[in-house]
């Protein structure tokens, strides 16, 4: 995590003051259990919740000396609460701590990502639908294909961040179990309802058998996913990066007055935000791996995860918290130029039709092996003059053509139109509406 | 792909032979669809039917001349449908094929998949309840915890596949779309009823929006739920692999008696299954990456997945099912041996039970740190014995345990059951019964 | 491994046949050895040599039983030498003969390698120095930065797979060691000269230390390295596929007549091999993973490596040959259209010279921020212009100019010559020459 | 980064205040070099040295406004310099300096990773040669095979981390390059003059050719190398992980009197250390991926490496140089015990010697495959009673072994000595006397 690539809702959510806030809201609910069961008094659970409270840098002093920092934050917790301090943590395991502590992090980060999501979403949308109509080249390979709308890309967009969410939904169920169960799990010292207390206070599911520790292909699964919407951050980034290019031009960040965009060269206006993005992406994929390295665990627990989460818990989390805010940002001033689209449309010579002119050479009852030759070798004409020449002139004069199709229905062959006819259909598709 | 590790019929999924009949399957369903929009004559859709078929070898030579596998299909079929072949894959692009194809490699391949899974959790259920209450050490970090059974161990191996049944499940989903949407996506030269068509006779969903290829984030989130579960075999195999070594010796993989275990130390029975589970695990993983780098294809696409589709497609899935029918046969045969498990608990002179000591002081008024030095101080004279003193002599001995606990309440605490009461919750939780 | 993407030389070092060839000679030697030193008679070692032979199947057949397969070769090679054989593998272990062997392969496979490498940096080197003083615009960002030639584009490729042969050099060294050193490696009952003698004759250095294998870290390092050359094909694929887009369309991947680009769009000519190649590339990479998670290996060894180098082994070798000849084929084939690259270096109406102006105002004695604006708002309507302004025209018009630069002064900034001074300087930088 | 697992002095290289000294020294060198060459005059170049300073905060406030580091560094020492800071940077890009600081602060890192390894080595050499015959067993797949020495471990860890260190060695080489070479790297505004002059200055080479930026091959092949060695690290952690095993118990981390092992288990000595660095090892791994990921560039350069570098230069480097400290501590003060071993080494009733009564069998002319059989059927005896039977008893009432060996060359066959006649030759190629 470093500061210029963080923003402050997620930092907090990984910050000591809000560790322990957690741990002791974990260990007072766990108290308020017990003496609903008669295994500690009633008023040690009172008395938790009236006088706990916690200092970091006292924590962190006794850290120091007793290198076990669960019992660090009791021992600061105890020194304020008094004598009644020592029914907290009965039957417990600093694990118990420590792992539901990680799932309440990680459902709130997940909640904040969910609405950079949303507003993610809701920013593509509405680009999208402005642009709904707008023609473009489709380009397959890097080559132009054929025509496609500016909105039909940014529906591609919102559908794949639409299963992203829909994904981060399930990874924050994978998430969000609490245990309660003591050393190795068995719930020996502890009754299974102190869990069932705290999971439903804290927000989570109780885990059905935890040793010791949640088991770690949940977190896997969970970075796993991660890793999967950031790939689908540098994609959307990396279309922005093409489309800005000088060659294309089609669209570009937006350039505020006062920027600068190099050093040297200052008509430069670079695609400095999404190219920002795709490294950004490059390491939440990159975090995935150390989570599924985790999860072979020694017999009922080692401690090797820890180190891991610690780094890439917060690391995931406000980093792709970063790259969606930012590429909502991207999204929602993105400077897009239906102009230059059309004349980059322009530009082939009408190649991109060829397509349609093999259909209806093929329907007018030429075979498709020779339709294909007609249309190459007009098209290779055409290709070859870098645009010059335009295909629909080249047909018209070509008698094969002509004997089968009238100028008419050529020309009908070059009618952007037809693309977009089904437009409606895959908006609602993907908007449902 | 290697034989070794490979089983036939997810072998035969990814078979040329496999491929192209389902690319047949796709031309003639989207033929049929074709013919009932008047599209195309109803004859030509019944000749595909009637006199379609293809060879492989002649594929490949046609391959060779024209560079493009569709188009040389799409030849070879025509070879032997005649005339009415140029009805074939009209207003289609090979992406519509091979796409829709790998969905029904992968959905098939994953029903394979749901299958070891389900055998494998009947495997691991079977010997959970073989060993219910078979008591064992707990270990955490390598070292003895406190007590749990073996059954409780396999127990969360259950849960744990459990939940990645359900992930692969999911994953199935993901990939389970047909996209008939022709070049670029926008349906100009196909009508969405054939795509709708064709994806219910394959099995599929229709995709939202296609741009020729159906968007990789799908595959991402695929390739990266196998190596989650590839981590969670692995996760069984190393505890496997710790029970059979020589110190330990808790289980042993079955050895049959024609099998040697070494050259030249005939005494050695290796847990050579697992550790080969270990690096299956790690293959596994490792495909999750380059699906996750073919997220960002360029613009509407490009083929750069291809190469990494055609290999980890077919050794993701053939790996991930060897393993999955590999580590089935481990459980079912695996040599569990409790007398074994029985020695190993006891040798640590009790030590084991200092936790239940620990709370019995606490409950009976010492101050939680009190008792822990107390107990801290016997348990070392024991640790430093190697478990020749017995902890519950030496407590019996201590004066500031006898001050509070009788040795009726001592001896209970080191009463095994003690430690199982809630085993039956912990099946009930995971085997819902 | 996939025929399509494999070629014949390195397929033959990882089939079968050439394994056990290796093995034998690996014995051989080694049974020599032996004689020398006496342990063994001179008689068997001569017979070992005459009579010894092998059959692929017979030892699948016999592994099949003792599910070992160094004992299974030993058997059917004893079938064959008869009674002498008793005395071949004496005092070794299976690893030596495995981990020797993957020795001789990878070191093959490296030779291979280090030849395709030679054939590429020649290639790109010929391209070099024919496109040596071919102005083509640099792009930073995407964008249009300043002039280069298309001879340094290539220039700085050979210099990067420069690196990458020297740092396959360095692999190989890491990999071609011998271990001849017994069960656990102590030598007990083996002398270090069977070692020395095998290593001499195999063309390997001795291992300083095994413990009955070869550390992994050596492996894991060689991959390492694959997956860097891997990552320099993708950057000079990617770099080809840029230059190959329809809006740039400097280069072209060499089109063979009887290619189709799309069954749909005839005019199309993809990119598909640098496509292909960036696919590859992404394979190769993620194969280091798994060799790095080998290292790890349990106490003096386990077996959890052997199947990821099964797989990997030929995997990494065979893609990355296929690779570098694909790429080399490209690069020698490649398509380069100077027109076009002037075209494009025209097309931005100057604003590629707007440093050297920049430079020319500082120099002229304005302040850095001030010439920075000066230059700003000139390029500015230029790039609103979309080109069709020139800068030379609006900076001849703009007084704070021209109260500084003379109208030669302002034209000799736009001399593309300029920037070609040090061309050759980085070419003997590079090519020594 | 994170404070938990970072030492000050490799924090300190990656400060802001650090970067801007060296981008100062870096700017400062090039105007002298300028000044030699007559570009600026020799009072701007000495005015630089004289008043050239900044301020960290000063330079933030600038770039919140500008959005572009470099300018926002130069303006702030232009506020200090006045005037004659108008010289500075003269026909440089930002790349140079940010590129060439990035060579000086790894570079730099890279002098305390080899002084932690040297540090490393001379631990791990004390330790080797203090038990370089201390009896142990030597384990394959986790079960005993033959003797080794603790010593010997070492020797292996030692030779492992020599090699690392002359991969890192070669990877500092990779990585200390130095480019100041302007927009696209042709020098067109300076004159390599200037470079070979900051190079020589800052400690680094030239770069053949760079093109704005220095090649990110460099840096994947470092980023790999780390990788590497973090793997080696982890193969040394869990060693030592297994060896503090309960069940195994030859050696443990070093045990603070302050310290508790377990809130909960006040026996308990965890691995903790060792099992910390298997989790760095693993993040220090996944660092790998994005560096390499970060080679193929956009033609001469685009900028998503940055964000990469910014995250994993630190990280990759500050949590290495942690992980080698804190192993060098784990290694100086580990708790080693032979006694333990010896009894280790008995345990199995001497079956960890049938490889050499195998040999002894077969050198009396048995052959192999009745050897083979003859102590198969005796260890399986010991194996079955766990230890009780001692093979040495049941091969003296063999009859087919009695035949051939006398009771003397049996006993001579479980004399540990045998095993380690070999240990100074394998001392002497690790560390060379």
């Amino acid at each position: 995590m470093i500061p210029r690539y963080s923003r402050p809702d997620m930092v907090a959510i990984w910050e000591p003051e809000s560790k322990f806030q957690i741990w002791f809201e974990i260990e007072a609910h766990a108290t308020d259990a017990l003496a609903e069961l008669g295994v500690v008094p009633k008023e040690a659970a009172a008395a938790i919740w009236a006088k706990g409270k916690f200092d970091v840098e006292r924590i962190d002093e006794i850290e120091r000396e007793v290198k076990h920092d669960v019992i660090a934050f009791l021992t600061n917790v105890a020194e304020n609460v008094g004598e009644e301090a020592r029914f907290m943590h009965q039957g417990m395991t600093s694990s118990d701590v420590l792992d539901t502590c990680l799932a309440v992090q990680l459902t709130r980060a997940t909640d904040i990502l969910l609405d950079d999501m949303d507003k993610l979403l809701a920013a593509i949308k509405t680009r999208a639908y402005e642009h709904k109509l707008t023609p473009t080249i489709g380009r397959s390979h890097g080559i132009h294909g054929e025509p496609v709308t500016f909105g039909m890309k940014l529906a591609q967009a919102y559908a794949e961040f639409e299963r992203n969410r829909e994904r981060l939904v399930l990874a924050r169920k994978e998430i969000a179990t609490c245990a309660i169960s003591g050393a190795v799990g068995t719930f020996a010292n502890i009754d299974p309802k102190v869990e069932a207390h705290v999971a439903e206070k804290m927000g989570l599911e109780t885990e059905p058998v935890s040793t010791q520790v949640i088991p770690r292909d949940r977190h896997a699964q969970y970075f796993a996913t991660l890793a999967v919407i950031a790939s689908s951050v540098e994609r959307l980034a990396v279309e922005i990066r093409h489309l800005q290019r000088t060659e294309v031009l089609e669209a570009e960040e937006y350039f505020s007055p006062g920027q600068k965009g190099s050093s040297a060269m200052p008509h430069k206006r670079n695609p400095i935000l999404t190219e920002n993005l795709t490294g950004l992406a490059r390491m939440v994929r990159s975090y995935a791996l150390p989570a599924m390295e985790n999860v072979a665990l020694w017999h009922e627990r080692d401690i090797s995860h820890s180190s891991v989460e610690r780094m890439i818990g917060p690391d995931a989390t406000i980093t792709l918290d970063f790259a969606l805010a930012r590429l909502t940002g991207v999204v929602e001033k993105l400077l897009i130029y239906p102009e230059r689209m059309q004349k980059n449309l322009d530009r082939m010579g009408g190649l991109v039709h060829s397509q349609r002119v093999l259909l209806a050479l093929t329907q007018a009852g030429i075979s498709r092996e020779d339709s294909y030759r007609i249309v190459q070798r007009n098209a290779m004409k055409v290709w070859e003059s870098d645009g010059e020449v335009a295909l629909l002139d080249l047909l018209k004069a070509d008698a094969d053509v002509t004997a089968k199709l009238s100028e008419e229905a050529l020309e009908e062959s070059f009618n952007l139109d037809y693309h977009f006819k089904h437009i409606d259909t895959i908006f609602t598709r993907v908007f449902g509406e």
